[in-house]
């Protein structure tokens, strides 16, 4: 709980207009009851890190391309088995019935009207049958904060896999929770419980702090744990907070079926560079071995094509379909996709790129800021 | 319409003084509409590029050179066939009559009666016979927005050549309209026809917006129409919106007879680099084959000034001439071309330059901002 | 004194909450007696260097490590004879009676319970005897402002060795005031005396400048001093103020024992760039020869982490500990000096490092900010 | 005048608190009449020079050095046949009068009771002989702005040296005014007449404009006027205005015996680099042949600190003493001269350096900025 005994979720649901997300922000802001928005929007420390992840774009531009004989640009990708119809997808974010009461299961729905991935994390308040409802049938992907007991993680592969998880995150670096003031200052806990991880704490994660269900997961994250998650669940596993090229050959080693960059959209680490700054040396470690995963900071079809050129094989969208969420429910979540997918196209024309893989070997341009 | 139903547009014919061009965007905010005025200041996205325009100019300095035996310089120039008084021209920007119910014809009128070059939009609201009522008889240029259907493209240069254009100016960088947020927020339409292109579009252009014309423009802008504008008109053919190296080097293997370096005012592609960033690069590229034609940014004799010292030939003058048709109406028009004449003169006297091949020859300084 | 005959420092010893230490300061500036304020937190000049000593962390950023199998990281470390459980110490500072009406005593019983190393310094306000009420006989640095009369020196640091000082720290970089224009605004004087010095002294130090008092002490610091000091004392002798690798090296080819690397807190010589921004290239030059002790802008755990791999052994840390004074008394130096191990073992298990030793063999990356 | 018929300017001889000569500004904003202040403090253009030369000196920092054996420093230095006792003179600035009543004699007084060079602009208010009243036999150098007639340059170069001026400056960098539009903002015109000049002007100078001045000065500034300075007066002559190497060696061509290195405050070419940034390659270029005075954005003694050891050997002081002139007088200039002097005499302590040589001979530290 936050304030008050009871935790006023949003519960409109309605088609959202979307100028640019930014502005979603603000209007989130007005809706959502103050410590839930401020645990989704907040950043760690100085927030440096969480305003680089924006900031960071503006380094690099796309040059128009103006004689490219390009018309209605195809923005369909694949990843793994699946064919998608945009090179995004919904990331991991605990608790999304602090943007609306319907949860999880109300983003479900919206990626799945949508038509893209979903991905469900383990901190989720919704159990697998609700978010099921939402989705359903449409294809997801598991997010896992390790329980220090082997035998829960087990248990939990066991039950996103009969959920029909075709790919396992393993969320690396989160082993604790970063230096989060705003959650401080909010007095900020989990307003309602964690069906899936609830097995291995100490209380139902209701009325827990961040800090105190982190402490209860497992801090020693490492190779070994990757090659336990693949060889256990059998499906592709993507080692996600990869920030270093370094750590990408050490998840690969391990037997990583991708390599997921995100500093956690800045709510870990303070004074680490953005998300984006180390996109490009972490994809030159990889060289093509396994595919890219890029979060934190994308707010534009701008920023989603600079990742592409960078890189990045499929991009995740965090807290932007949360504000969807908590405007408009699965319709809103629906808008904020929409806005995504129209502007990405918006880019691809005035960038003279035909494809998904025209705009990945596009060479950005070094701006001088 | 904006938001009543009579647009109602500036109608003053006036001298005004142009302390800066700065000032004239704010009295223009005063006296103009709001989604007239927003459709003409605004930018794309989150502006990146549009404030990059201007703040680019900082990245170089003018050295002064104090022992050069320089008095009155001499700002003329030459352009194909055309002798003129100072190295700038008025750009091709649709509707005028956004800024002053004389439309094109009244800034048609303030450039012939300061003596230069006239662009002439496809996307005007006036027609051909309107404009040179202001022209005079004066030298103007023709700049097209493609049809997707060659005869309605073939038509249009027999009317601008029947009109007299010397050149014909192919916009390639706006295949649909740039992510302009203002207008969406002011649900902008255009509250007038554009004659010129009507003849292609399911309406006349009144109460239409600017996606949805361009949607009934053509997308596919390749180096094939450059080709089949240069041989069915045989006039002249630039390319405008070149930002990069390869699209000059594309337009000129087209055929073009010049290159256009342009950023649509950053008004289309967001995140691209300020168009004077890429003026040094591209004119490397080009090489002095065919002359280069700058715009996007200009607000100062300065820019003028470093334009030409970065290899431009000839510099293009968009808004700051609306601002003052907004202002003034036709004398308005003259007002601020004066300005930017008089500005020019001092820079070249302080910089001690005596001709525009001086300013030509010019090394610029890399500012340490 | 500042405004009133009485100077009315805090009295309040409780524990307090830091969400983090730039807050604190604010919330000194509402407890202190303006003048005493300002003196403690103001820098010198156009305190270019002062917003430098924060600002230059942002250059460098730590890459999170998420595969390093760390949990539980050990803060512990050695300098001389000491261990400590963690990096940092107290630093040096004048007049803590200013924050809190027990003077030196009240930081060191915090520093004592907490259990680090207290410098205390020659403008101390209070007695050797009454400090040692607080530390109680836990580790001590004493900080030496030299007289123009040998004798005096000899005296003082008799003094200091019978109080149990292992270490003499030579503060080098104030042979007078830096330009310190809050004082001159507040017309500073001390609001009492300084008895380790007041007896080379004109006066007690009681209503004097700093300017005065500065001027009352040895201009010339050189290598013989160092010399001097190290020969008289037997103990370990730290130059502090070091900002150059030139000036390393003249101190450990005096016989220096420590590099104090610190730019005063941005209080002496304004247009110094920011003390982080020095350190990397001083402990080039040094080499590992003699351990480096650094200050000058430590807000935060990452702050720590920084230093310490960029070549600092030891980190210590001022104003915050004294802000800490103000709110709190003792208790408040604790929960200052506890939130810094904190955030430092929360850094260093996101940045994958076990032990101090593993933070300093860290590689930062270059921020592009 | 401005607006008033009767220019009131301010009146008070009295000694002033100088805390810094930012402040200083403030306060004379508030006494000086509106026009005469907004031509004294105003820049060209943007302002972009203006406030580049101030923001210069951040690009470059000193190191303090703390085991220099130094003490109360030296500042004297010596330019051609003066030694003088600081190295910083007053800088040639137009129209003292706007500042103070007691027009150029009131800061020629200041100046020689200080005890430095003082320059005698062209465009004074007062004549010859009433600066003398101020100067009262203490040394003085002239500025020219010369005549398109050479009758009239002789003549006033025989009353400057019967005057007994020691050396000439030739402002070379002020041939037409530059764009101040806070001038054409305020409709200032000179309230009161230059004698020196008057000679050759349609008008005393009396509710001339600056622009209507300047035309009616010489614009061909070239080498042969260098050289007909010199042989016609005897004299050593200065240059002033340059900015560029190239400059530099033009005048040490025609037989400059120095360089005056200076930007005008910022006045003339906006767009131009800080004039501090230009100094280093201008000192490489003149290597030593002839002395350079630098001027141009020095505030504090840490500018004059930082101009020396780039290259400069004088420095010219121009609007902090005419503020000091504004709300002081003859004392309040005094005053100002005291500040750069013990400021000065402070950074060269902190910087390790007993002589101006030595000065001279410190290498700055690219600052990060």
């Amino acid at each position: 709980m936050t304030e008050n005994n009871v935790y006023a979720a949003p519960t409109v649901i309605q088609d959202i207009e979307v100028i640019n997300t930014y502005e979603l922000e603000d209007r989130a802001r007005e809706v959502m009851p103050k410590g839930g928005f401020g645990y989704i929007s907040g950043g760690a420390g100085d927030e440096y890190t969480l305003r680089q992840n924006t900031k960071a774009w503006d380094a690099k531009g796309i040059l128009p391309r103006v004689l490219a004989d390009v018309e209605f640009p195809d923005t369909s990708t694949k990843i793994f088995e699946h064919d998608i119809k945009v090179p995004f997808i919904m990331a991991p974010i605990a608790a999304h019935g602090l943007a609306h009461e319907t949860k999880e299961a109300g983003t479900a729905k919206g990626v799945s009207e949508f038509g893209t991935i979903m991905s469900i994390s383990a901190y989720s308040g919704a159990k697998f049958e609700e978010i099921e409802a939402g989705l359903n049938g449409s294809p997801r992907w598991f997010q896992i904060y390790m329980s220090k007991d082997e035998d829960f993680n087990k248990n939990i592969i066991d039950e996103a896999k009969a959920d029909g998880a075709t790919a396992i995150i393993l969320t690396a670096d989160a082993t604790l929770s970063g230096n989060r003031e705003t959650d401080v200052r909010n007095k900020f806990v989990y307003p309602f419980g964690m069906p899936i991880v609830s097995r291995y704490l100490t209380g139902s994660g209701e009325n827990m702090s961040l800090n105190n269900i982190y402490a209860q997961s497992k801090q020693k994250i490492a190779p070994e744990d990757v090659k336990f998650l693949k060889e256990y669940s059998g499906l592709p596993v993507f080692v996600k907070g990869i920030q270093s090229p370094d750590d990408a050959l050490l998840a690969i080693g391990a037997g990583a079926d991708g390599v997921w960059v995100s500093n956690h959209g800045g709510r870990q680490l303070d004074g680490a560079p953005g998300s984006f700054e180390t996109l490009e040396m972490i994809s030159k470690a990889v060289a093509g071995r396994v595919p890219i995963v890029f979060d934190s900071g994308v707010r534009r079809g701008e920023h989603i094509f600079k990742a592409l050129a960078s890189g990045a094989d499929i991009i995740a969208l965090g807290r932007p379909v949360l504000y969807g969420l908590a405007l408009g429910g699965w319709k809103g979540v629906r808008s904020v996709l929409e806005y995504f997918e129209n502007d990405l196209k918006r880019v691809m024309q005035l960038a003279g790129t035909q494809t998904i893989e025209d705009v990945k070997n596009t060479t950005l341009f070094d701006n001088h800021n």
